[in-house]
């Protein structure tokens, strides 16, 4: 029963997960989300948009990415999107949270899960990137639906936003069309997202 | 668009069941667990447990029930474990609001997850038994993580926990012999679960 007390343990531990906020509000805006909320959030929108991935993706291991990949999150610290100096030392923080972490789990299911986080900011494969489009469709619609709140509450300008989605198309271009049309656009034009380029011509 | 308009209506409608609440404490027991926060580790526990499946398991699928079989209590309301009263009108409050919120998707997805919804609750195939069990056993580990202290505030007895688990062992055995004996009978021993047996017999 050793296997299945290292399991255990795991999963015990993995339950802070549900502590660490974000900075993204839920519906009515009325608290912000945590890491657990977003990683189910993600494996359902998994489940129903995957019909768009730029490739074709392996779903279940793609939504055993999402599922896991914030876990190091338990001992680094959510760093927030647009918080450039945390994310200086970001990487380190999380290779060591990662050891720790998977390392509670039996050797296979160690390396496997620590071989799915890696694969995951890798995003050097069709789940990895449409993983990551996930990751970062799914608080753009939550600001969007919060009137833009975070996005005011940091200043985040469409510059940065911009500069984060790099990579957003790679995992599905049809996504990142809709959500620039439907999710963004709108708030830009509301002032709920800065424009450099527009400040700087005034 | 039509249908992506669809599918993002879906998503962004089960925002709101992180914020259905449950009975069982977080670890430390700061608060108490939400229907997203409980999908999610379960999803986890299935990619870990499956192995100890009586049967074996299509994971996806397995997940992909636990995922989703919460979102009616967006309407319905969580029927706590314990309520009788409360799970007289529980089907019927879940039905409707099953047609209500699978109905904002398209018609083949819709169909889909009120396929897997259906199949859930009616817990006769394999991937339903063991989906069932993980939601059976993740509130066990996290009453014992907190002291029993949601079954000490309900007053819950080892009958009442035994009957709720009658189907836990079609599901997996194996897991079932290592809650009762590392989750359960410690707090049984320790009076944190009542025993209505032993009480009538004092």
């Amino acid at each position: 029963m050793e296997r299945l007390e290292q399991q255990f343990d795991f999963i015990k531990e993995i339950d802070k997960e549900k502590l660490i906020g974000r900075q993204s509000y839920l519906t009515n805006a009325v608290r912000k989300e945590n890491d657990a909320e977003h990683a189910w959030h993600m494996a359902v929108m998994t489940l129903l948009l995957s019909e768009y991935a730029n490739e074709e993706i392996d779903v279940l291991k793609t939504i055993s990415m999402l599922l896991i990949h914030d876990i190091v999150e338990i001992d680094a610290g959510d760093t927030y999107a647009y918080d450039e100096e945390g994310k200086t030392t970001q990487r380190q923080r999380e290779e060591q949270a990662a050891e720790r972490i998977f390392g509670l789990l039996p050797a296979d299911q160690a390396e496997k899960f620590r071989g799915l986080w890696e694969e995951f900011e890798a995003c050097q494969t069709a789940e990895a990137r449409f993983a990551r489009s996930m990751d970062n469709i799914q608080p753009i619609m939550l600001n969007h639906m919060t009137d833009g709140q975070a996005w005011q509450e940091h200043g985040v300008s469409i510059e940065q936003i911009n500069k984060r989605n790099e990579w957003t198309p790679k995992g599905s271009e049809v996504l990142w069309n809709y959500v620039q049309e439907h999710f963004i656009a709108p708030n830009l034009e509301k002032g709920r997202i800065k424009s450099l380029e527009r400040e700087s011509e005034a």
